[in-house]
């Protein structure tokens, strides 16, 4: 079809970069949901869009999304894109470089009229930061961002769906952010995130399962009291019992193959050096490939720290704030993406992804695949967060021929 | 020399909740350094303190302090009072009692005049809430309020000196708070904030010394990173390195008879639930009645910590915040007042305090003692902190006995 140059791959990149710019927090590359800095990359967005022969809607969920025409009128829709909302002081290429790619390869692509139409999606939220819901930019794809999820308040109180109105969008038309039916396949491309893909010198990856994961909040409940009048038999303290159950935590997961936990959330109220914490809030995220070692995983851990507080005169709740099970990506399309990797010359690898991305929530309707880039160090949600030119390009390429695939 | 009537008492505690309505946090109790709320206490009690006979300041550390006059010109001068900033969400007691009960002293002797002027301050500061530094009221009346104090800032980046300014005060002028030589004593009234008084069944405590405490804040320093991608061998995650640390303070403190220590503030960076925490601050508060022990232990603990931290590949650094000695009261004074106490038909106890005071300050210039009030519960720093009617009738009645000592 069209060769990539590495005109295209850095292209790609300069994107990033421009969309970096755009913050929540200066110093710091921090967008949440449909916050200021996500309408100033709408509107960079949009500009290269249209540039790139594109007619371009924000849709009730305020994901941007972008349609290149195809060589006929009512022919099927290719779905490429990822998120542009980031987690606190992220880097500058997780869920971004999945828009990025796309635009790169239009640019590419060059004005060619295809037998489908491209349809790029910025999708607007995927983190899960502002809401502690996270995916809610594909939710309203597969018709999951309902009355319950719109109810949901941010820490200043702000419900979803007001958020939404204070973009200027309208919670009542969700509908108009729902895949249709001509919507044939889902495509994202996604740095891998962590270490694999480097430690076998390889620079792609084909998912074939995003793992289980399921997030919990914890309160620790109490009694904040002076520090230096309480003793400590008589102590009902928050803190202490968290710390506990952190560690618990941390050795569960280290003494069971393929379990990752995380404690990456804490406050500890009312927070005074001199005051005993009455009352801890924390969050539990748990990962496992197979949803049922997960499953009983989470149990222990919470079995175990609910009779540690019952001992220590602490209460406890919790929540479960969201869960994922496992998703099979299509074997089919991501056999078609094997092959379009070895047709660059590149040894195409399959593995598990161990984040939870959007294409796990389109999975279940439409046909989806992910492509994974080398990331150097495995390192991410963090600003030195990498990926290379090389890496890009031969991302690129394999686009180029998967699309070749599904023009035949 | 007069009754102390059940009036007197109930003008204390009226006095205590009228204070309680202002404050930094509406729907809690919360007044820092020189807040809005702290200027509106001050208009409340410079009415009550006119009202009184009294002529009143601010002096340059925003220590709110009224005289009333002696019976003749250049008379040595009492000083009596507490603070009246609070920890976050606190109780109506905790310092406010110390400056309600002197007013109510003065009610009760109703315009007689002393051989000795009586000054009642109203401390500005002494919970170390805004600047992580306590005592600054009661540190600017002993003359260690200079340079470094002053540059000091709190989270918003405000120095202590500008924030003196904001207040309409000139920290240039911080000599005008100094005790001058006429001033022969010191007497804080305070609850106990503990549970011991009430295990005794007694409504009053004598205090012998202020037992020492130190401070410190740690810093823990891993990376930043994915919770799904990255393996638990490959963490280096701050959090459970801190969770580690808070445990081995609980069990030290556990295992040390008299020690208390104690883990108040943590704050996990970036603070994401899918993102392996990269920094976390903690606080230290340590405190025994012997400095030695003290310092051993806290040395025990900050070893240790180095140590897991070396093994965890974590960075962490110690910050000692501020340190107090145990501070002996003066001996005749804490006999003046147990004897006073013996005088209203009650039984004198002498003890410890846990908690430092503005008096721990004050007693290394002029002699100084504290009178204790039984603490409900032991509960204190905490919304339902309370005193009972007939014990500040009990703290009014030795006040005035120990005003007929100081008057023969």
């Amino acid at each position: 079809m069209t060769a990539i140059s590495v005109a295209d791959a850095k292209y790609a990149l300069a994107l990033c970069d421009r969309i970096a710019a755009h913050t929540d927090v200066p110093g710091t590359i921090t967008r949440t949901f449909l916050s200021p800095a996500t309408r100033d990359v709408h509107a960079l967005l949009t500009a290269e869009m249209r540039a790139l022969g594109m007619t371009v809607r924000t849709d009730s969920a305020g994901n941007l999304r972008g349609l290149y025409p195809a060589d006929a009128p009512e022919a099927p829709v290719l779905l490429l894109g990822s998120h542009i909302d980031t987690v606190p002081n992220a880097g500058r290429y997780d869920g971004i470089l999945g828009v990025a790619v796309p635009l790169a390869l239009l640019r590419a692509i060059n004005g060619k009229r295809l037998p489908f139409a491209i349809e790029i999606i910025a999708f607007s939220e995927e983190e899960g930061i502002r809401f502690k819901l996270p995916f809610i930019g594909s939710r309203a794809l597969i018709g999951e961002l309902g009355p319950d999820e719109l109810a949901r308040t941010d820490a200043d109180g702000i419900t979803l769906a007001q958020a939404i109105r204070n973009f200027g969008l309208d919670p009542a038309n969700l509908a108009d952010a729902a895949i249709t039916p001509d919507t044939f396949t889902f495509l994202e491309v996604h740095i891998e995130q962590g270490p694999l893909l480097e430690s076998l010198s390889l620079p792609l990856g084909i998912v074939e399962a995003i793992v289980a994961q399921s997030r919990f909040e914890l309160t620790f409940s109490g009694q904040a009291n002076h520090a230096g009048t309480t003793p400590m038999d008589l102590r009902r303290d928050a803190l202490t019992a968290a710390a506990a159950f952190i560690s618990s935590v941390e050795a569960l997961a280290c003494s069971t193959r393929g379990l990752v936990a995380t404690v990456g959330v804490i406050h500890a109220l009312p927070g005074a050096p001199n005051i005993i914490p009455g009352t801890v809030t924390c969050s539990l995220d748990i990962r496992h490939a197979d949803d049922a070692i997960r499953d009983s995983n989470a149990g222990q851990l919470l079995a175990q720290v609910t009779a540690d507080c019952l001992r220590r005169g602490i209460g406890v709740t919790i929540r479960e704030t969201s869960t994922q099970r496992s998703m099979p990506m299509d074997v089919a399309l991501a056999g078609a993406l094997a092959e379009a990797v070895s047709r660059t010359g590149r040894q195409p690898h399959r593995m598990n992804s161990g984040a939870g991305h959007d294409a796990m929530m389109l999975a279940g309707k439409i046909p989806s695949a992910m492509l994974f880039l080398r990331t150097p160090g495995g390192l991410s949600h963090h600003p030195d967060e990498s990926v290379a030119l090389p890496d890009v390009q031969a991302a690129l390429e394999t686009c180029m021929r998967l699309l070749e695939t599904l023009t035949h």
